[in-house]
């Protein structure tokens, strides 16, 4: 089996999963109970914030743990505009995850407003449309730092030059849940105000994530109870989880950036030597472990099971939305055509995937190509 | 170690985490990719509905998948809200859990009202009270069926035969998370709308729980993203934590009802016995799983404390609020006298628990008790 749907899910690293069972036997306490179980558990859940903060450069006292990445962006966009008062405007980029975007009917229900900024053909935020819809009211920027389709990384310091610049008060939102482990990521020198991760995208497991949160005062929770992770997430924490998540995030850090910087030109090299027509949705500056890939008239899902015959898994766009669209929003907002949209694919590598997977693939992938083609008009 | 705080969360069962294991290595897939590893997972999640549903006596269809308890009974006030233009009433108990009376400030927010319904001094809810206050604007009635703090177990039919017959169209909904696994629970036969279950309470993992919907047309999402669980809760799902929950359930299913019944007799016997001058806020008749009781001018923490160093584990009232304060709200609410109130501890079962464990922590809490006397005033 060769698993390239890593931007959809990673399969939990093995010393990650001796680490949930370890945890799960000596840690059960409720984190919140008086006695030293309790304490234990909390003590654990110190212990894990301070992981992930060594992982993307916050301190330990700025995690606060989700259940994940999706409730993480939710809570930066809603949670950022519970405080306010008058009629607030929030910015998000047109290639926002469905967790951001959907937000919309929430935002105009409390009363704000909710606007869209354009991508260019590359994917990469329209600057000059950010500093147009800037407006006195706008309480929220969010733009996501690596995008989970084509793996577009955004220009975060130009745009938070731009928003600062225009008013320093504004809060800035990154979703990070595709950059972090990925991609070199220091909240503190970027300066960002928000940013959310998912434990499932690096070896961890699904239902755990974490929102990175500078000024604590800025935000108020959008859950209601026992105010837990100081009261901006209220639910007994997912102890176990999160100290997965945590043991994730030491391991990458353990092992450092890996260069896998070859495995994107890998199958596009022989993609092109095969003959194949096909476009590369993913930038050469994008992240190294997404390649979106555009063949005319194709249709994605049929080269996702084509594939998936010779036990290689891979993706049409985002596992989110990818049994309720044809075409992918994200590669629209690009430019991208129908006939090439609808004949996309991403293949998405992990730290585990190895360069002979990817030269499998690639001359897999121009197999399918070559077999199907006669039948894509 | 004797752990008698399962009502807080309960040690995770042996079988629970090695079934964690096995689907954390073969079904990692994201239930929402269109390939078989994703399929693998998204037939996983429905087996785990099965199984659920088996237990609470409901259809697999109308198990929802959440992050526990707290998300559950979020989404069972404010998505019952959300669908409705005109402003509507919330009545609650006044012994719910935090993650039920805390919405009130979101529920105001969103135009609607919330009250109050007091509880006799049993801690039986008050139904004169209930009948006085149902109005024509009372949209949904959330009762908790067993109480965490001190095992009440609320007359829920007759709950449910005064509000059908004031409005039949009233959503009922009731948090189930200490009744689930606990005490007899048949959904359909109920005939109730809404009900809240947490895995971590019956040997499951934190981080995973359910709501059980009757009518999924009565109420709307309150998270964003994805479109998971039939839209009704939005990010991918904890896959491996879920199906910890349906092997919880499962494992309580085939082992049957087993009878606790003379756990909370055997202790409070040797309370009596030992000379202990003590009340009892718990009913003979509430679930067999919660003792809470009184030691006039104690602290409960003290106890706690003290019981601990003979490794023996057990809370004061609720894990949730047992940091931020001094005195129950549900006692309050049961007319407990503040010297009473705060001297009140919780010992609560499980299934493993034995009756020799009873048996050594009422005499270690009767010599706690006879250590401390001279000391509370």
């Amino acid at each position: 089996m060769i698993y390239l749907d890593n931007a959809g899910t990673s399969k939990p690293l093995e010393p990650v999963l001796s680490y949930f069972n370890e945890t799960a036997k000596n840690f059960f306490g409720n984190p919140s109970s008086l006695h030293r179980l309790g304490l234990d558990a909390a003590n654990l859940l110190d212990e894990s914030r301070k992981k992930v903060a060594s992982l993307c450069g916050g301190t330990k006292d700025s995690i606060y743990f989700t259940s994940g990445g999706t409730e993480a962006n939710n809570l930066a966009v809603l949670g950022s505009l519970l405080p306010k008062k008058n009629p607030q405007k929030v910015l998000v980029s047109a290639i926002e995850h469905p967790s951001i975007l959907e937000t919309r009917a929430m935002v105009e229900r409390l009363g704000h407003e909710f606007d869209t900024i354009s991508v260019l053909e590359t994917g990469s935020l329209d600057l000059d449309e950010l500093k147009r819809k800037l407006s006195p009211n706008t309480a929220l920027v969010s733009v996501m730092t690596v995008n989970n389709e084509t793996g577009t990384v955004q220009p975060m310091k130009e745009i938070l030059d731009i928003v600062r610049s225009f008013n320093k008060d504004i809060i800035i939102h990154s979703d990070m849940v595709q950059a972090l482990g990925k991609i070199p990521v220091n909240l503190k020198d970027m300066g960002i105000d928000l940013a959310s991760f998912s434990a499932h995208k690096i070896g961890g497991f699904k239902g755990a994530g974490a929102l990175y949160v500078k000024s604590r005062d800025r935000i108020k929770n959008i859950s209601f109870g026992g105010e837990q992770e100081g009261n901006l997430r209220s639910g007994t924490e997912n102890v176990s989880g999160i100290a997965a998540f945590a043991k994730a995030c030491e391991t990458v850090l353990d092992s450092g950036v890996s260069d896998i910087k070859e495995y994107k030109s890998k199958i596009t090299g022989i993609l092109e030597k095969e003959g194949c027509e096909f476009r590369v949705n993913s930038l050469e500056s994008g992240s190294p472990y997404i390649l979106n890939l555009g063949f005319k008239n194709f249709r994605g899902e049929v080269i996702v099971h084509a594939l998936e015959e010779e036990k290689i898994y891979i993706s049409t766009g985002s596992a989110c939305s990818s049994k309720k669209k044809q075409y992918s929003d994200v590669l629209k907002a690009m430019g991208v055509s129908d006939q090439w949209n609808r004949g996309s694919i991403r293949i998405s590598f992990s730290r585990s995937t190895t360069i002979d997977e990817c030269e499998k693939t690639g001359y897999a992938l121009a197999a399918v190509y070559k077999k199907l083609k006669p039948f894509m008009k």
